[in-house]
């Protein structure tokens, strides 16, 4: 495909967000993309287009991005435009009744909601799903593949729909699996993930819990035992539910998430014998940066692509703490989201992201 | 009044708001009013009651205080329940359609909205009132006391109706009032109020502009010359519009004001000459603190009810900057209606805010 | 004792500290010191007194605090001016040294360092104290009372010398206490303990990490498996070390703890039964709030003495996290010393905390 | 010179403070010094090299990077590697000191302090400079070109030492400049600018103004009639003292500069007439985004190097205010340096800053 036409052509639908507008920004000063800029699609029909920079001032520039638009969508124009790949910034319910068309008009598809990540009805239950044709649904979940390059290099390239991870859920993940892998965590005394996130995390809805008020000089923990991102740690890590544990907690930051995960090994190991579990698995993953047995911070991911990992081990050599963390809206939505988009033309993981 | 009933029946309309709240930890705890709870109304005949704690978690006790209630308002329940001075923590139009029956009923009215502030009729227009009963609103403007006892110390006990100030317009009044008393600022070359306030200002309901994600790490102007406290101002000053420029921002934190204030003198002075005048101007007031020549910032006014001010002078001994600065919820709000609640029953002006 | 002089005299050492600032604006206006404001002491001897209120500029008022000065300190002083309760808000080593003299003054000690916390030499090892008596020492060490109110409230009205607790160690010992008191605590698969505390517990020197640009928008662990408050939970609870795990964080905050507890139960529970165990355990603590199934936020307890409490229990009844969380200057330092000087003097234990 | 070498070595001094990490991050990214790395210096013979992901982790990547080390400073090296540019985020004393030898290396240097800012003598009283030879500093000086493009676009091509504006400067002049030449502000009656700046304008010193406890929840006004930033207001805007007034603040976030800016003009003008004053002003400047009538925002230069322009015009058409904004450590700063660099050699003016 790429031999004919060197850039392909992205759209973009849902552009109005956080993590829209992160991905904007990415694709626009993207080496592969340049002389092509996305097209950015808003609600089907919906009337007038709107500038981008005027829904996110920061992206505006003297010299031609400003007069880039958010543009009504038409399906034909799929075809009349030649997209060849579409990023779904666009709530759950909307990407999961959309994707079938967009498959079946021939773009691939990578979804930044929780639509199509989770393989386990049991799993995929808090979502709620409705779909109009469940086994075309069921046909196409079987196909998404989870877009962690870290965990699942070898099938993104030739993926038709792509699954982008949960934020939360890529924090904790990068951060367990080289142990899980490994086989070292005894799951029977229970894994702990406490992970703390930035307001941005929480999206652009003015609400109760996202005001200035509720948030800033605040900590707040929610949605304990409960939350949408959990199937994905339980698949992903292959644990089962009572074997671990995740509480997410509201920071008054605008963007980061660290995660504090909690695990006793099995048998004492030595901390060079961690170091090494984590070098090797995350040897060809250029925006995993191991610190060893110092522990990352939030500044230094933020801004960035990276999930920075390190670990402390207790002198009994068993109580095993991982702290990892990474920027929401890079890491977490924007950016993988553009990593796996590398994966899928074959450039390489970490284009446009450094 | 004070020998038959020693203690006073306070009620609170609106205590959910930030000021409400504010209002309820400061009346719950005034000496003057131990044995008598305020009473809490919501909405008239709206429903079901509910905790005062359930509103404001921080105003729990295991005690006492988590078994006060918001009522649902009927009329009736003023003279039922012998209420004395009724706070009002509510918008302005509810203010200005409430006032005119509360005084009827014989309670004592202190409103912390903008309904009865101003007396001219060019400075009101802003808010767009539509006066059910035009003259007898005309008849209550002119009753209502401006609720700034540095200003109108004498007229407060006596008054009916008292109009607590505006946060913004407090902070800039008390910086100017006695430079423009002395008649020493040279109003031709024109006084600049440049405010910067907390989110705390805008209210609890959620908007774009309360969101986390707009305010942190933010600082942005807005209403600049269309602000509504700016007739105050005026009024209070007595300067014309085009002698004064009022500029307010809104910070990233959570709570309170601090206004630069631009003045030029119309003949050089000594910074003692300053200092004197302010002294002079607050002999008897108890919530102004004076700082000379060091200038007052914002966390040594947070959680106090005290107005905080200092200046620097040119060498030039006319180009002055007065920097004021209080909480925008207690001096700018609660506190100084408590402050005013003080005055109506002839107590010590500070009782209950130290 | 207090027949003859109803009202105590108070001294405070380390006035300068946020702990310091705290304590002195309980004791100004607490409601059975008034007339007898507190004395401050700065180092022995060390020249010049210096005004309370340039210290900190929040305490300064228009009608006398504002006279009140840290003094140099002599021994003398103590027996002179009739000090009959010694406030320590300073270094731990400074107040291991000090204690043994003050008590030989016949002065009671509230010492809110870590010198006199811990009974087992092992735990303190890591203050690495240098007794000039050691004998001394360990007799005095012996006499201490652990300040916790809710764990020691029939000790504490007869002790010569208290340790107020670390706040760390009082957010999540107050968590703790009632499950592990109850034995309902499997310890074998181990207590997390994941903390998280605002700067001010840093301390006021500047450094590296208390910068703004450190804090602020960041999220980092630290002393996890080393912290200096872990001796104070084996002590208090009564469990072993590999049994639990505390990790602390610096929140981009000024004050408050959260700690998040993961506790796995021995057998199955219903919600209501854990409520029950904690609401029996702190039937007579005013200054513990219980919340049931709901879980507490920092800005509910900021500026308040509360400890707030709530948890949540996994539907096998067996994976429980409670969150416990509290102002760490309040209860977590000033407000837990004044909590105890309250029972030194057989005075309501929330008398002036609320 | 670019013909023989088409990549300029560029080296940094002082890389370890926050502008030098914005400038590393800028240059090694920079389209047109790929494949020539710059060099990293610290101070003159000062032991080991240490790496530049130690000083600033969020620098680290995983294929390279890393490997940057910041190497002791040898004069010889300057030819040995034949550097072409040097960027000195040095304290000013270093600077004046160091730039007659190297200018004599035949480096060309741009200078991020404000050692070569002013040509007036009495402007520079304020820093104090001890110069060596004095005659030489004043023949340096009197080379030195004002880095702002917008003001010396032409100058800068040809020039051997460029003194980078400071970031309050920048701001302030950008905003002012287009009115000031166009001789439209009245003068007599002053200019007042208010002006707003994050802590990492404060630099990484640790400091009690640099406390989280001290900036966070906080405004204060510093600095004011004394700025050293002012001598660059009066020498590029070509005012008087006492026709400018400067009020610097600092805000409690950690980057972004907005200043407020008033004047009154001599002429009534209409609001477009003012808008197209800006429009043709900066006609030519990519780096500079004009709001028209709407007032930017701190939010939406930070992380950018663009200064964002806008303004609010009374009703009477003499009374304005224009907001300027800009992120202090890139526009202001390190960003501003690489526009700089990007003019010494012929290349684009925004390249590298988009």
């Amino acid at each position: 495909m790429m031999t004919t036409n060197p850039t392909p052509q992205t759209a973009v639908f849902g552009a109005s967000g956080y993590a829209g507008a992160e991905l904007a920004r990415l694709l626009l000063r993207h080496p592969k993309l340049q002389g092509r800029a996305p097209i950015f699609f808003g609600r089907e029909d919906a009337g007038e287009s709107v500038a981008l920079a005027a829904l996110h001032p920061q992206l505006a520039d003297n010299n031609g991005t400003g007069s880039l638009r958010v543009e009504p969508f038409r399906w034909a124009a799929l075809r009349e435009r030649n997209v060849n790949v579409v990023f779904l910034a666009t709530p759950h319910e909307q990407s999961r009744a959309w994707v079938p068309s967009l498959l079946s008009h021939g773009v691939r598809v990578i979804d930044l909601s929780g639509a199509w990540r989770l393989q386990q009805a049991e799993n995929r239950a808090v979502y709620k799903f409705e779909d109009a044709d469940a086994a075309l649904a069921a046909s196409i979940q079987q196909r998404a593949v989870y877009g962690m390059p870290e965990l699942h290099r070898s099938a993104l390239p030739h993926a038709q729909i792509v699954a982008n991870p949960g934020c939360y859920a890529t924090t904790v993940i990068l951060g367990l699996a080289p142990l899980l892998r490994a086989g070292w965590a005894d799951l029977e005394r229970g894994i702990v993930c406490d992970a703390k996130s930035g307001v941005s995390g929480a999206g652009k809805a003015p609400s109760a819990k996202t005001h200035f008020m509720y948030a800033a000089d605040n900590l707040s923990a929610y949605s304990v035992f409960g939350h949408r991102h959990t199937g994905e740690l339980l698949e992903q890590l292959n644990v089962q539910p009572q074997q671990i544990i995740f509480a997410p907690h509201l920071l008054p930051i605008p963007r980061g998430i660290l995660a504090t995960l909690y695990v006793q090994l099995r048998a004492p190991k030595q901390a060079a014998e961690i170091a090494e579990c984590f070098r090797s698995f995350y040897a060809d993953s250029p925006m995993v940066r191991l610190h060893g047995e110092s522990l990352p911070q939030i500044q230094h991911v933020a801004h960035t692509n990276f999930c920075d990992i390190g670990f402390a081990l207790a002198r009994d050599g068993q109580r095993l703490i991982v702290v990892s963390c990474l920027d929401n809206l890079l890491k977490g939505a924007a950016g993988q989201a553009v990593q796996n988009m590398n994966l899928l033309f074959g450039w390489q993981e970490h284009e446009g992201l450094l």
